[in-house]
């Protein structure tokens, strides 16, 4: 049972203005609200943890997107956890971990189908639920398996590899049998950590001179069979180019196109897709939810036989969140960052 | 039984020297020369049609490709069919239509072996060996059926749609269940050929001023599920952008490119491509060949049942062949183009 007095309040974020290139503070407004009473069959849940993910910067702006847009005015809807404090649905009694999508709030409070319960591992934090062992996990394990369907011996480059999907694509392209695993990132930093704690192969850094084509040919010089791609723009073509003959490439992010304001340019080489018979695939986690299951036995087999390393980048306090989520597309993050909403 | 006089010397065209942007008269080189005795298991074949190809002018550069480059000072290689005039293998007599792969020549001498069998059609011409009744309609089969996985309902956009495997692939598009065809052509009067000989729903022209994107809009108001590429370039960019949730694209040619010495344009809206979960697949032919049979069966019912409209350009006389090229690339064609060897 667990003894966290019932908020009356709730602090949220949301979403003041549409963004024209990159997010600032005057993007968000913060605002407190009293809760109504529960209504029957609904649950309060205290948020341990709110999630901040790239994709968020899609959803600021206006037409079409995977998923629709945030709405102005509105709290920005997306993953959080945390404990039901007051239930009037005998299924999630008092005291039970949940997950949900009410995002970036203290407080979330809905009726009870809208949360999920969250396992609670005895020493391994509730926030694994939004990264490793919940959606980026998730998203990892399809763009692998069912998007680019890896098989055992096959190379994989996977470009911004140090965040949340990155670190974990690259254990769960090796845990399915990569004969190499090689990774982009950012910083020198988060270069080195691919190798050293990741298991990557090798790695690079790609805000180097060196065009990302030529590290990734140094990299890989026979040549790459798969790529997850974060980043898209000149990844997405040095990839195309280093493409054996059937590759395969997930397409998942392309933050490097999220916030920019200029004209973006197109792979210059498309005709190999033809030549080499590529196949770029988009994605989004919403068409893939039957994999779960199978997602959850997997990376609870590797996750108990100690296959998985993790890193949380955890923001302390529910009112850094809109600087959470700006830091995060400028690549502050090492794995998941998560807001942790005790301060 | 055929009763060809027996040819003693071929005439053949060879590859004189690699292309820089378009080929010239230049290109090639006429060689004729005395054939050597025939060996035990080989025939002698006076070829009536040889096979010109957009692929062809790949094979032509140095690099990568999907097949090997063509030899300099060697003949073309590539589709041809004829009758066997001489023959010192059983299995294939004086008389037999026979196809091949050795391109651009009168007369081919060879192993049995690198000779296929033939239809001999009443009322219909050889030359349909080398289009829709086998390559270029395989293509289309293969690249509607196993790569863009057509389904009923689909809306089809089909680009250099009044070439051989466009005329081809929109027949088979709508006989595979689609609910709308659209294409593009690059004179007015491919494109009236389009809607009123081969059963599309709708057609533009793509040299007029309007951009592709806008005239595939207005013919495509509700967007597209699948698009067969011929062209590329602005076509691909104008496909990505119509594409409905879930598209995909069979890459197939991109002609538009074959003789540009300008840096290529790379599609604009590749975020696209993950935001509505887009497949884009290349593919050649050679990968397959494993479709040929099912394709033989449902072409062969569809040709029968008078499902089946084609167009062949035919130029007379082998002196002809390499103009027969270039004026291919140049878009002279309706339907398959092939040089008939008499003149």
């Amino acid at each position: 049972m667990n003894t966290t007095p019932i908020p009356a309040t709730t602090i949220e974020f949301h979403l003041a203005e549409r963004p024209v290139g990159w997010p600032t503070a005057d993007t968000f407004r913060r605002v407190e609200r009293t809760l109504p009473p529960l209504a029957e069959g609904e649950v309060r849940v205290a948020n341990r943890f709110v999630s901040v993910d790239p994709y968020m910067r899609g959803r600021m702006n206006l037409g079409e997107s995977y998923v629709a847009p945030f709405e102005l005015n509105e709290a920005l809807t997306g993953g959080a956890v945390g404990h039901v404090v007051e239930s009037n649905a005998p299924e999630l009694p008092v005291g039970t971990a949940v997950s949900h999508d009410f995002g970036w709030r203290s407080v979330a409070q809905g009726p009870a189908a809208s949360f999920r319960r969250a396992a609670e591992i005895p020493g391994v934090p509730l926030s694994t639920s939004l990264g490793i062992l919940g959606m980026t996990g998730l998203t990892a394990f399809v763009g692998l398996r069912d998007i680019a369907s890896i098989k055992p011996g096959d190379v994989v480059f996977i470009s911004g590899a140090a965040g949340a999907v990155g670190t974990a694509a690259g254990q769960i392209a090796r845990l399915m049998g990569a004969s190499r695993v090689i990774g982009s990132a950012g910083t020198a930093a988060k270069v080195a950590l691919l190798t050293e704690r990741y298991g990557f192969d090798a790695a690079f850094n790609y805000t180097d001179d060196a065009p990302v084509a030529e590290q990734l040919a140094a990299a890989a010089p026979e040549g790459i069979d798969v790529y997850f791609d974060n980043v898209g723009g000149e990844h997405l073509e040095a990839a195309i180019g280093a493409f054996r003959r059937g590759g395969r490439a997930a397409l998942c992010g392309a933050i490097a196109e999220y916030n920019t304001t200029e004209p973006a340019v197109g792979p210059r080489n498309m005709s190999r897709i033809i030549t080499q018979s590529i196949t770029l695939r988009g994605f989004t986690l919403g068409d893939h939810v039957a994999a779960a299951p199978a997602f959850a036995q997997a990376m609870g087999e590797w996750f108990a036989a100690g296959e998985i390393v993790y890193d949380e980048t955890v923001v302390a306090g529910i009112e850094n969140t809109p600087q959470a989520f700006i830091d995060l597309l400028r690549g502050a993050n090492i794995g998941k960052m998560v807001v942790r909403v005790d301060a």
